[in-house]
C-alpha cells in the first residue's frame, strides 16, 4: 500500500495542542486520525493554571477547546496522565462541554472524582478507572498506559498505536535514580516500544534548559530525615500536597525521630485519602489531624501542611502569620519549604519566609537545602528517554517557549529529524509523509471568573484592571423638564483619594464642576441629558488627573423629572 | 570622666532606621547623638521601593519619615550614599517635609538633581556637591566619605565621629576582586579607621544567606564581549541603567567587535549624561541614539536598552512585542538579560523571555552564562569588612528579615557581640554603656497614590483591591413623596460579568429585585431611604453570589423627589 493509498484509506494521523505548548498549565493534547473533516479524536489531559496579577479577579485560567467542542460526536475519549491539576484541572470546568469517557488510573481517578463531586456532575460523567499499564482501544486508537516516575504517584506515558504509526506520548516524567515510592520509569517497556518502532515522542520540556540529570526523591528524604532528626522543637513541613512519595518520606523520619504527623490543610487531607485508597500509605492513622497538634510536646510533632507556594488562606500563610487556630510556633521551631516557588509566587513565599523568620523561627528552604527535586526530565533524561524510544520525531509539548525551543533544539543535536514546532493551535500531521503544519484551529484561554467563564479579557476584567488602578466615580442628577436640578447631586467615589495633591477634597472639586457645568449650559442644553452627562464625565476625569495625577472610570446618571 | 558624666554632657548616641529592615528598599537610617528630646539627628539615605499586585494603584512606597518630621528642626542633615533609587528614590518626595541640606558625591547629586527638577523643587533644596574622601562636620557630627565597590558609581560608606564612639555606616557594597570602572572598596582607608576604633557597623546584609565570595565586573565583562564577539547578528542587552561599569564594559565589547551602541530607554540616556559628566563614559558620540539602529547592519550593531525587570513600557517588553517604533529583531538576533529578576517581578520577565524565544530571538540570562554579578557582599566578604574595621558591634540593616537574621548570626559567629536587633522604628542606643533598644518610634509605609501620599493601606487602596476582585455595582433611583418610584431606576456595573452562571443577565437580576423591594416594602417603609437602599444593596450582593459566585461592592443612591 502506498503512502497515498494509506491517505485515502485512513486519512492522517494530527497531533494537535490546545494548551501546555509556550505557556505553564493548562495541557491539552489531541491526536486525531482519519481524513479531515471525519477524523476521530483521543484527547490526553485538560489542565488549568492559575491566575495572576495581571488577570484581576480571576482564580483559574482553562484551555479555549471550542474547536474540539465542535468536533465532541468524533471524540472519543479523554486520558488523563496523571493527578496534578495542569493535566486534570479543568476536567471539572469543561467536561460539560464535551462529554466523552475519561480514562484514568486509580489515584488520579480519586482526586478527579472529588472535584466533579464538587462540581455537582459526578453522576454524569463516565469516569473509567484503569490499571497501570493497561492497554485498552478506541475505535482506532490502540492506548497502553506505562508508568513514568514523577512527583506524583502513577503518572504514565500514553501510548497511541495507529495504523500510520505509534506516538508516545511522555506525561510528566522524570528518571528517578533513587525512586521512593512510585516505580521508577518503566524502561523496558519503552525499549520495547522503541523496538516496535515509534513514530513520534511527545514530550515534556520543563527542564530542557537544565543540564545534567537530577537528584533523585530519596535523597531528599535523606535530608529531610537529618533535619527532623537534629530539630530540638517543632517542625513544620509545606510541600506540594500531590507529592505522595514526600509524605511517606515525612512520615518516615517522623516516626524513626520518636514524633508524630500533624497535616494541615484541606487538599492534604485530601491527597492523603486518595493514596491511602490507592494503598500508597500504609498508615492512616500515622496521620492526626491539626487538633492533634497543640497536645504534642515540641520534640516530638512533625506538620504536614499545604500552602507552600504562599496562598494567603493556606495553613502556612496563618502558621506565619501566627493566625492558624490550632498551630502555633514559638521561637526556635523549624519550617522547611520542601518546595519550590512557581515563577510569580516568590513575592507571598518570601513574604512567609520573613514572617517567621522575624518571629525567631528557622526556615529552610530548596536554596538552603536538599528538599526539594523536580518532577522533570533534564536534558541528560531527555537524551535517556530518545535512547530508550528511539522516535522519528520529538514534539516538545509542556514548557514555555524557551523550554520548548530548547527542546527541539535539543532533539535536532541528538540527531532525530527537526519538525515544524507545534504551537498551541497548529494541528501537525504526523503521518503520512513529512510532517507539517496543516491547519489552525481557535485557542486561547478561558477565564473562570466566579462561576462564569468567559473568553480571555472579557471586558469585565479589562474594567477591574482600570478599576484597580485609579477606581470611580459616579455622579447621579435628577433634572426637571426645564433642565433645572431637583435636590442635591449624589456622589458615589470608590477607590479615589479623598484629599488630593492640590488640598481640595475630592468631593468638593466635583461639586464644583457639576455647578460649573450647570452655569455654562444653557437649559436646554441641559435636556440634552447624553451631551451634560458626557460633559461632566469629561470634566471630572480631566480634574481628577490634575488634582490626584490619575483618571478614574467616572460614569454619570441624570435622571429626568 | 565616667560613663554617666559622658551621659550627661553629650546625652547617648543612638541609631534608629525608619526603612529598610526586614524589607526591600526604602533604605531610611537616623543617628541621634544628645539627651533624649534635644537629640541632633543625621539622616542616611531616604529610599523607596516599587509597589507590587497587593497595592493596587500605588506605583512607589516611601518609608513613613513622620518621627524625624517632628524632629525637623534638629535634622543637620542627609547624607546618599549613592545613587540607586532604594537610597534617594524617596528624597524627591519627602524632601518638602524635612527641609534639611543633602550631601551628596556627584554622580548621585547629578541623578537626584534631576529628579528635584521633575518634581518642581529644585531651586529650593540644598544639594551640596562633596567629593569622594570628603570629610566634613555638622555640629557634633564628623562625616567622612570613604568609597566602596558597588553596581553604581561612586558608592560610599558614611564615618560618623562623635564623641561617643565612631559608627561606620556601609551603604551599598561589594569587595570586587577584579573592579571594572568604579575604585575597589578602600581598604586602607576602612583599615585605618579599624585602628582608630569602631564603635560600631551598620551594614548591608542583602547577601548573608550567600556563602563564599562573588565573581566580579570584569569576570561579566569577559563574557559579554565574548557573547558579541561571537554574535553573527543584532545584540540587544538590557541592564541595570545606574550599572556604568556595565554600560562601559558594553561600549568596550562593542568597539572592539566593530559596533556601534545604540542606547534606548529614558534612564538609560539619563544616566549616560549623568555619568558622561562625572567623566566615567569618555567618549559620549559611542551611544548613538534609537534613530540610528535602523540603519545599521545587523552584524554592526548593539543596543543598549531599560527593561530588565519586565516593565511593561520600557524599551525591552516594546522590542519583545515588536511594538518598539525604532527598533526591530528578527530570527537569529540576540538578547541579553545582564540583570537579575528582582522578587515580583519574574512573572512579567519570564513572558518576555519567551515572547522573544518565540519569534526566534535567542535569549541568555544569567541563568545561562556570567551575565551579573551582584552587588552586594556575600559571608566572606561580610567577614573580611569585619576584619577590617574592627567593629564592636555590628548593626545589620538592608535586607529582609531572613537577611537581617543571617547577618546578626554571621557577626556572633564572627564573635562580635550580640545587640539586639534594630527592627525599623527601633532605636538602638549605642552608646554609652551596653546598647539596647530605648524606645519605638512610628514607622511605616507611605503609599504614592496618583500624587497624593497616603498612609500605609489607605481606604482607597483598600476598595481598590476589592473592585480588582468583583468590580462594582451602583443602582439609582427616584421616589416621590409617597415612596412611589418615579422613572426608570439607573445601573451601572463596572467589572461584573453580564452573563452569569445561571443564564440570567445580571442587568435582569438587579431589576428584578429592585420590583421585589418595592413590592415587600410599605409605601411608607420606602419614603426611610437608608432602610430602602441597604435592603437592596444587600439583596444585590446576595443575588450576585448566586448567580455569580462573587460579592461585587454595591451602592444605592436614592433621589428623595
Amino acid at each position: 500500500m502506498t503512502s497515498q493509498d494509506l491517505q485515502n484509506k485512513t486519512g492522517e494521523l494530527v497531533f494537535l495542542s490546545l494548551g501546555g505548548i509556550g505557556e505553564i498549565g493548562m495541557n491539552c493534547s489531541l491526536y486525531g486520525l482519519g481524513p479531515a473533516g471525519d477524523r476521530r479524536w483521543l484527547m490526553v489531559d485538560l489542565g488549568m493554571t492559575f491566575a495572576g496579577e495581571h488577570e484581576p479577579g480571576i482564580d483559574v485560567i482553562l484551555p479555549d477547546i471550542s474547536f474540539i467542542e465542535g468536533e465532541r460526536y468524533r471524540l472519543l475519549g479523554l486520558v488523563a496522565t496523571h493527578a496534578h491539576e495542569d493535566h486534570i484541572g479543568a476536567i471539572a470546568h469543561l467536561w460539560p462541554r464535551l462529554r466523552a469517557p475519561i480514562y484514568a488510573t486509580k489515584f488520579a481517578a480519586s482526586l478527579l472524582a472529588h472535584k466533579l463531586d464538587e462540581a455537582g456532575i459526578e453522576g454524569e460523567v463516565p469516569l473509567r478507572v484503569i490499571p497501570g499499564g493497561h492497554r485498552f482501544t478506541l475505535e482506532c486508537f490502540d492506548i497502553e498506559l506505562v508508568g513514568v516516575n514523577h512527583s506524583t504517584p502513577e503518572s504514565n506515558a500514553v501510548i497511541i498505536r495507529t495504523p500510520l504509526g505509534t506516538v508516545v506520548h511522555s506525561g510528566d516524567w522524570r528518571i528517578d535514580r533513587r525512586p521512593m515510592l512510585a516505580a521508577a520509569t518503566d524502561e523496558t517497556r519503552l525499549r520495547c516500544i522503541g523496538r516496535e518502532g515509534c513514530l513520534a515522542l511527545v514530550c515534556d520540556s520543563t527542564n530542557a534548559m537544565s543540564e545534567g540529570d537530577s537528584p533523585g526523591e530519596r535523597d531528599v528524604a535523606e535530608t529531610l530525615a537529618k533535619l527532623i532528626h537534629d530539630a530540638e522543637r517543632r517542625v513544620v513541613i509545606t510541600s506540594f500536597a500531590s507529592n505522595v512519595a514526600r509524605l511517606n518520606a515525612v512520615e518516615r523520619a517522623a516516626r524513626t525521630s520518636g514524633r508524630r504527623i500533624v497535616t494541615a490543610g484541606r487538599s492534604m487531607r485530601r491527597v492523603i485519602e486518595a493514596a491511602h485508597r490507592c494503598g500508597y500509605l500504609k498508615d492512616m492513622a500515622a496521620f492526626l489531624p491539626e487538633e492533634a497538634f497543640a497536645d504534642l510536646p515540641p520534640e516530638q510533632v512533625v506538620c504536614l501542611c499545604t500552602g507552600s507556594q504562599g496562598e494567603p488562606r493556606a495553613a502556612m500563610a496563618r502558621i506565619a502569620d501566627n493566625s492558624h487556630p490550632l498551630i502555633a510556633l514559638d521561637e526556635g521551631d523549624l519550617v522547611i519549604f520542601s518546595s519550590k516557588t512557581i515563577p510569580g509566587n516568590e513575592r507571598a513565599v518570601i513574604a512567609i519566609e520573613n514572617r517567621l523568620a522575624r518571629r525567631g523561627i528557622d526556615v529552610v528552604t530548596e536554596h538552603d537545602a536538599l528538599v526539594h527535586v523536580t518532577g522533570h526530565p533534564r536534558r541528560e533524561d531527555l537524551k535517556q528517554f530518545y535512547r530508550w524510544v528511539r522516535p522519528r520525531y520529538v514534539v516538545p509539548i509542556h514548557g514555555e517557549a524557551r523550554h520548548i525551543m530548547a527542546h527541539a533544539g535539543l532533539a535536532r543535536d541528538a540527531g532525530l529529524a527537526a519538525l515544524p514546532l507545534a504551537g498551541n493551535g497548529r494541528m501537525l500531521r504526523l503521518a503520512p509523509g513529512k510532517p507539517e503544519i496543516i491547519d489552525e484551529v481557535p485557542h486561547g484561554r478561558l477565564m473562570v471568573d466566579g462561576q462564569v467563564i468567559t473568553r480571555q479579557e472579557g471586558a469585565a476584567m479589562r474594567t477591574r484592571r482600570k478599576l484597580s488602578w485609579a477606581g470611580m466615580i459616579v455622579v447621579s442628577l435628577v433634572i426637571d423638564a426645564h433642565g433645572e436640578r431637583v435636590g442635591a447631586p449624589q456622589i458615589i467615589m470608590a477607590g479615589i483619594a479623598h484629599e488630593t495633591a492640590t488640598a481640595t477634597p475630592t468631593e468638593a472639586i466635583i461639586h464644583d464642576l457639576i455647578e460649573d457645568t450647570f452655569t455654562k449650559l444653557a437649559p436646554t442644553q441641559r435636556c440634552d441629558t447624553g451631551h451634560m452627562g458626557e460633559a461632566l464625565r469629561r470634566s471630572i476625569r480631566r480634574a481628577m488627573l490634575i488634582h490626584w495625577g490619575k483618571k478614574p472610570l467616572c460614569r454619570v446618571i441624570i435622571h429626568r423629572n
